[in-house]
């Protein structure tokens, strides 16, 4: 098997659910969406095979776009909403 | 490819989650959807290609709805919902 | 093209999440997810074309309900609950 | 068109969240949700026609169940839990 | 009609959110998803006969799993948590 | 019958919902989704069965991901988000 590096095994990248910024949190969301998947399928090939017809079904990159919101809902909340 | 331009690609526009209005917030919720959405599938042509299908198909504008929803949502509690 | 009026494509008409009862937040909820198909998909004769077989398919008639659902989280919150 | 009646039309039948014990708050949640579904698809028949089919599939009971966790999450937040 | 017995119809066993631990909250989860379920649909033959098909689907299971994770949601917020 | 063994019945392993880091919450979440499949389905050789089609298909794994993200929103809340 061609597994997902170690990288993108964990689970919380960087240990935290704090960043600098809405951008930076924003795209923790969507990596902490992405290694839940590698955890459940870790095999690279079979995820790279399912990417063409994935990525080119609106309905699944709406399915993906919730799943990154909800993740979202949970870092801003973390953030505080990154008031100052 | 013919890739989406840079400023569709910015997960947070404007880099923050307040805005003077809840109509603005709104507008943010549609965009931080869309953003999320040419991250994952950045080919302008591949986007534009399933707009047509999408967009006259009810369960599909539901479930865009739905995501809009959500983000919406943090947005609000970020603006500690416009009280004044 | 026969376009959705300009009061329909507001995303927050009254331009505020507070209602003075529970029906009114409730009708805001609908309202707002409506709105959001609008800005979506503008085009009165598509939205009125796929009405017929939307509105006669439960599961169709149960995930509009759910974002009514959620849209009505976020009013009753921006309301505290109507509490008195 | 055979109408749903008018109670059966009001997004908040009591007009109010709040409820006296979880049971009731719960039996709200299954109201809403209902109630949601008449004012988008307001002909009896229609809903009734849909019915055998719709309540006998596992999936489309799951999602309505879903829909009514939803509701109930406002109400039990909008009752405190009914923490005396 | 074989109807699901009367205590698989109440909508909240017990009449509250209370619980002693997490695995009692989970329980009720999952109980309270079931009897929403009972209460659209209470014939329970109709339900046994669906369970084949449902309960060896992953599709299907994973929407269940997502119902029991909200309603874990309001019941774990109801709890404080568990927090001593 | 080849029944998933004991400690993957258990709905919440370890009885709380507290962890040290937001990793570990991380996967407490994803235990949580797979231990409610359990009790929906215990029966390991259907479980076993489904995974082939199910962890090769995309809409699939993302169905997973959006329970691990509602499970993870709980968990996170309950820790506080590890705010030190």
């Amino acid at each position: 098997m061609n597994r997902v590096p170690d990288e993108g095994m964990v689970l919380v990248p960087g240990g935290s659910l704090f960043t600098e910024t809405p951008e930076e949190g924003r795209a923790l969301a969507l990596t902490l969406a992405r290694h839940t998947i590698h955890n459940i399928q870790p095999d690279l090939d079979i995820l790279k095979g399912g990417r063409p017809n994935y990525s080119t079904t609106p309905d699944s990159l709406t399915a993906a776009a919730h799943v990154v919101a909800i993740e979202f809902q949970t870092i801003a909340a973390a953030n505080n909403y990154w008031r100052s």
